[in-house]
């Protein structure tokens, strides 16, 4: 990191926050723009953009960069940011460190989208599988541990998500398409079923699937009396109306990791954005 | 259970209703007395106090059975259930099941304290140790996995609470007094330290032991940057005073199993009720 | 499994045997040729060759199905058993099941190579895993509990491996290449490295790579005071000469499966060949 | 630690050469007696009797301490070293720290038995529950991963082993007496059985209890099938006669802890000595 100095941290909510302080720590100049409303910076000076252009080497948007593909994703700004070929103008060529960067209508040639490396969406498995859990025990009159659980898919979540249920003494199943992955599964000690024959007799399940897996049918043999997590990512993977017709309890859980931990979140952000640094000779 | 078929749950709280469910699942005759302004008893019939009495065998009472010495502990009663001599005197000496008897006022025969019960404390143990991580969650900006925590004390929630904190990915500290007990926890993998030097650099603090051992002078030295849960019943193990005066987040978490897990609470007292009536042959 | 009832297991050693005996006890009709030098055949009829070919409709030969590409793999067999095209003849087109059918030099038209599949490869993992763990608790003069172990390799085995050792209350550190591998192995509380930078301080190293990954310089830096076990197919990824030169113990430790766990290996042969059945309709 | 600065190993095997490597790690000096014929003593040096007694100020001997009461337990002494009144004046009143002291036929002041200790016995029972582990491997022609294994009794071996069979993937029963330790049990999400009612259906099966559980009753119901291993000390738990009988393989494994883990032995050996200094001051 030989070129970079100073980070300027643009817009975002309290992820980009704790990424800055992170950065901090590690002994780097970090600067914001876009947070004016925030009571409470984490000790990290805030900046106009006229000077934080000049200030910093290199700057961190967040994720996704832009809910509209016109303005900066920015609650902590009073003021609407547009994104637009003026605004990218203004960083000079500098790099730019952005999730999700195919929302921006803008082509700028030194950015990089932190959003869709390998690791940086392993990282945010975890907080996502905890949020799963918080939100299961909030919901759930009975305790995890001991009780039924059903994780359906076993990508990057289900692995992280099955393997904490496990920890807190749940007794669990997986669902997966591929018999290595019943393998995989069964040798951790807990049961592998195939996600086209679920079973039943579940306390929790959690959908990982993009994909409508739990439609009606399947709600209706698998899901009586279970408390349903669809963590799958919209359109998501639980039929919603046809669980408040069967009466089963359904909760939708997007973008976890930025509520249930905002901190986890920064700091996995700084490492993609860190990952590409180094990769990149930047 | 030869002589017992029908039981009456005598007020109480919800966790009471699921012992009621629990033990109509076993097929047993159940009534309820106490719960009239309960919405969903969960199947479960009301009755009159006195066709109650008549009708069943036996009868379960609430943890504790009474806050005030005087009247049942029966939120979900319209009116105030006075527990005199005359009240008890119409159990007829029929077995009696109830949390904390010496509350009590008067001596009833036939009268059994489920709250007592060795294994009770260790099966409560488990949702007060969820609870605790349900609070932790919810207050920590970061995952539990990969954050420091320090348990302590490693008597019954120690043991589970340390336990379920690093099935979930933790870096786990407990803090023992006895030479042996810091031998289990090194077994388990996880750092021991004395209670007597605790040490620093924690994430997240859960005390379980009933004596100060967070007093300002401890908290200045443990716990600045963490949050502290205590877990400890009444006067509790956490000066909370001196917490806020560091500006160091501290908990006080009470009867959590029957806030966060009132069903699994509700299992808990059936089989403590269960294993008085195999011991005593009632 | 419509068409077969009766299973012949042709050659091979005490992992067709447990494969016979598992098969036998799911209720069909198993028989053995090339066994009779074999004192305890689990139950299992032998038979002679033309009564064998006659009797069944599908034949199990094992893993690998010859050593030399010109006879059978039938270590309890008196008499040498050619694989030559009129042996194969014989079996009247009638399904084979074989363990790397690439050795043998002749086309049939009906064989699978249960040998190749994915989900046999990841649970023959699990008894690879264990036989290391035997092989270095019988090397190692301390306890493997509190051991600092290093995996290098997070493929199959060093997933499962890894796993394992923390369970048994290690010190647990993996290495990989990928990022997105580092990151699983840090939400399964171990601590990851880079494979090109693997640190030191071990007590234990398993190599899982099939790569020269501990050539003399890696030995030296990452090895000294430790026991290596290489886990890697031939030619391996340990410098053995190195070792001894650099007084390192270092184990082989090769085709452990049918070594520490012939039983587990016969059924991970059987739940293959039911599978190619299932998928095959046969 | 003020007043000793070099420590005597007198006698015992390769536990003692490493708590005597151990101790000298620390920093302090280490001299051996009774190890003439050990080829290999780690690098620390060989004194005579009265150079040793002269030269240090405290004096480690082995557990036990004697086999017979009439010898020092000193296998790699090429002669036999008399524990009488006169061997013992010669120790001028310094520290003596022994493994099981009330085998020694004569009074000396300030003798400490290392081997009564509580934590002593914990640090032990990991060793002990690897070695069980080790040999059941050994034994058992399938894998532990997946296997139905049975540990009967929640003592300290108990515990840990349990942990450790769970750890590996296995499907864990306990047995315990107390109400309150099957609680513990299944909280760490095992099954909990009464030592009275064993139940069925194992592979592998260990004892941990020191009284006769397995008679041949229980054996021909509980055990058949199984392996069982005997970690009781002696007389143990496990009727072998009846095991032979009904062609049950039966393993006694006494021990442990030097067989399997000399050097973790030696370790625990010097823990020990240190908390004795510390508590007595010496």
């Amino acid at each position: 990191m030989v070129n970079i100095n100073n980070f300027g941290i643009i817009g975002g909510d309290k992820r980009q926050l704790y990424c800055a302080r992170s950065i901090a720590d590690d002994g780097y100049g970090v600067y914001l723009y876009g947070f004016d409303k925030c009571d409470n910076t984490l000790g990290i000076e805030y900046m106009e953009l006229d000077a934080i252009l000049k200030q910093c080497d290199a700057f961190i948007m967040p994720l996704p960069v832009s809910k509209d593909g016109k303005t900066l994703n920015a609650p902590f700004s009073s003021e609407t940011i547009k994104i637009d070929s003026n605004f990218f103008t203004r960083f000079d060529g500098k790099p730019l460190f952005v999730g999700i960067k195919n929302v921006i209508p803008y082509s700028y040639e030194n950015i990089y989208d932190y959003g869709s490396r390998e690791e940086f969406a392993v990282e945010n498995a975890v907080p996502t599988s905890e949020g799963a859990i918080e939100y299961a025990m909030r919901e759930y009159e009975g305790t995890i541990n001991s009780s039924r659980c059903l994780v359906a898919g076993y990508g990057r979540i289900g692995r992280i998500l099955s393997q904490m249920l496990k920890g807190l003494g749940a007794d669990v199943t997986v669902s997966a398409r591929k018999l290595k992955d019943l393998a995989f599964i069964r040798s951790c000690g807990m049961k592998a079923v195939m996600t086209s024959d679920l079973g039943k007799g579940y306390d929790l399940i959690f959908n990982t699937i993009p994909e409508m897996i739990f439609d009606a049918h399947t709600l209706a043999h698998t899901a009586c009396g279970a408390i349903v997590t669809d963590l799958a990512s919209l359109p998501g993977g639980v039929d919603f109306e046809a669980a408040e017709r069967l009466n089963i309890k359904a909760i939708r859980a997007l973008s976890l990791p930025g509520r249930v931990a905002p901190r986890t979140s920064g700091i996995i952000i700084k490492n993609a954005v860190y990952n590409i640094i180094k990769e990149e000779n930047l």
